[in-house]
């Protein structure tokens, strides 16, 4: 596996464009258009929020189907909680979209982030269609990129490839925060495009796995936006020997989607509201994986232990009181700590240890934190922000 | 039920006191002792943090047999993370309060708040329980409200009396904080004595029912310190008739506690750390009482909904996004919400209202958010703060 540039559009047959629609912003571009020049194997992961968006609600029903032409999708409102009126502007955003590229609507996927509660300027946006998909360009992985941005500081893509079979592949994706340090509101959206052939369960499968080990390792299931979304378009132009879940070639193509994944989930981490810092939690010698991410989730959504790295106190108090409360049955007595190269905390009890050089190292920008069980094999990596002067700042004035 | 003064020493035959052990802090009392004249029922709630301190085990352990009389408790160290040592100390402390009070060890409850994971001075501590016992006063109670103080900024305590049968009972509690916005790490202590005659497990259900009510309405079950505690002595003295679960006084009686309880939960939620509003979120038309309260904790836990009351922001699509993720299957189409007098959503449809004048509304100290599921007739009051640049500083800077 091979990094590369181009983001979505690194893949063969993959286009993308995106134009200033006005919807909430002024002359910046917030509505993008990712289309495969043939019809593509897709798969989605959507939010677990009981509240879900229109486009959320289009999109699930669109990519049963397993095969899918485009993705558009607008920053600047988030069509959530807009009732049946959301939905039939979801809809005609997906209809235009659709008469354009000359396919069928089902074909089109949708996605929205933004406020909440408020009609789409939906006549602005289908105005704009044409246009976008006038701009396609096999360059355009960038301005999808930049449209698709909220509170995001900076764009985010990435993209690499991979052997299989004697094959190149490639993956390319863009994704958008998130905004925040638990990612419980705010919308996270990530595109990835791959010119791989696989067959749509193997896809969904691949997907699904490589959703688990990134976005689901920075946030909490139960506890997402009504429009968290990750869709994945492979069109087959790679020419590679087609992936069913049992082929060999699966598990390659499973961990190049994951790394991609994680690439993206990672940059919002970095770029969370207010982050100073990036931290990694990793878990260990748990009874199984789901407890580790679990126990991981639990200290990196801990608003003291947050603000322990804020302040660089290794406040290891902090942390093992929220791995006490994730729900886990653990046992103090078998539990170590270590942050950084410091070992804090051993089999139940406190390590000397050097504090001043500990609050050194913490006072950097990486920190990280390995929390041993000590009751099974089992772990996780989960990467998490501290929580700030800065976040309450953007949170607190941030308009609705 | 009249609300008098007097805190735990209101009840008839109880005594308080509190000494300078000099744990942590420097000339202000960290140790306190409360007893009672006769030997008392007892009942006690504990943390449901899997990490449990060693006074935590060894009160559990204590309460069991259903009577007591006496409460040692220390604040500026939690005696938490300390293994075998940290439960000799425990066992220290009681057995030097029951020498000093004549009675059995197992009939002295014992409780600890402050620093985790360091060697309690367990010897300055033994050194000064005889001076605190000889200290023992029916006024007492307010030095040892005091005494049990961490990062709170007033003590608290409450008292009422309560018409029982004809007869007057009084209950009594102090308590201290939290000293946190959700108090999944900080300690919450409360004691609570009461001269009414009431016999063990009645005691026991009526203690359980009113922490539901208050604490628990104030925090997430799963997510507490590994020190939180609250325990009750009744020791008979008011002379009424007997109580049991099934007796007509034990709703009496019961609404009393509950009140008690509630009056120290909203002190608690008031001083919380950084606190600028207090806000109560009430929850109607749920399922059931306690997926009410689930909606209303989830919703008051929720980062984006506190830093948006901080900032005075009448934001609706961050609450209904907290409500959706709370676990419990809601329907968007049926929820409404108010906040005070503006009805801002209305089954499902955001309503017009003066913008204007709800920010100015929330611009006070004190906010009312009523969320209406539509799907049943269960409620729930779930009390919170907003989460302010305080809260950061307080908990980045204060040192473990």
């Amino acid at each position: 596996m091979r990094n590369i540039g181009g983001g979505i559009t690194a893949p063969i047959g993959f286009k993308s464009s995106a134009v200033a629609c006005g919807i909430k912003y002024e002359n910046r571009p917030d509505l993008a258009v990712i289309t495969s020049d043939v019809s593509a194997s897709c798969a989605g992961v959507f939010t677990t929020n009981r509240i879900k968006s229109a486009p959320v609600l289009v999109s699930r029903e669109h990519v049963k189907q397993g095969v899918a032409r485009a993705i558009i999708a607008n920053s600047g409102n988030a069509n959530a909680c807009t009732g049946e009126d959301g939905i039939e502007d979801a809809i005609a955003m997906v209809g235009e979209t659709a008469r354009f590229l000359h396919c069928d609507p089902r074909e089109v996927l949708i996605a929205s982030t933004g406020v909440i509660g408020r009609p789409l300027p939906i006549k602005k946006i289908t105005g704009c269609i044409g246009k976008a998909v006038k701009e396609l360009s096999a360059s355009g992985s960038i301005m999808a990129a930049k449209a698709i941005m909220t509170t995001d500081t900076k764009p985010k893509e990435s993209a690499c490839v991979i052997d299989i079979g004697g094959t190149d592949v490639r993956i390319g994706a863009i994704a958008k925060g998130s905004g925040m340090i638990c990612p419980d509101m705010a919308t996270m959206l990530c595109f990835i495009t791959t010119d791989a052939d696989i067959e749509p369960a193997a896809l969904r499968r691949a997907l699904r796995q490589a959703v688990e080990a990134s976005f689901n390792s920075i946030s909490v299931d139960g506890d997402m936006s009504p429009n968290d979304t990750v869709l994945i378009l492979a069109n087959g132009m790679a020419g590679n020997k087609k992936i069913f879940t049992r082929s060999k070639a699966f598990e390659m193509f499973s961990e190049g989607l994951t790394d991609i994944c994680l690439n993206m989930a990672k940059e919002l981490v970095r770029d969370g509201e207010g982050a100073t810092k990036f931290i990694t939690i990793n878990i260990c010698s748990a009874p199984g994986k789901e407890d580790a991410r679990q126990i991981g989730l639990a200290v990196a959504n801990s608003p003291l232990v947050k603000t322990a790295f804020f302040g660089a106190d290794p406040n290891w108090g902090r942390i093992i009181c929220a791995v006490g409360s994730s729900g886990i049955a653990v046992d103090e007595a078998n539990i170590s700590i270590r942050i950084n190269d410091s070992h804090i905390f051993d089999s139940g009890r406190p390590m000397p240890y050097d504090e001043q050089q500990l609050r050194k190292a913490m006072a950097g920008k990486e920190i990280d934190v390995t929390i041993d069980i000590g009751m099974g094999k089992a772990e996780a990596l989960v990467y998490t922000t501290d929580l700030s002067y800065e976040y309450v700042k953007i949170n607190a004035e941030y308009t609705t």
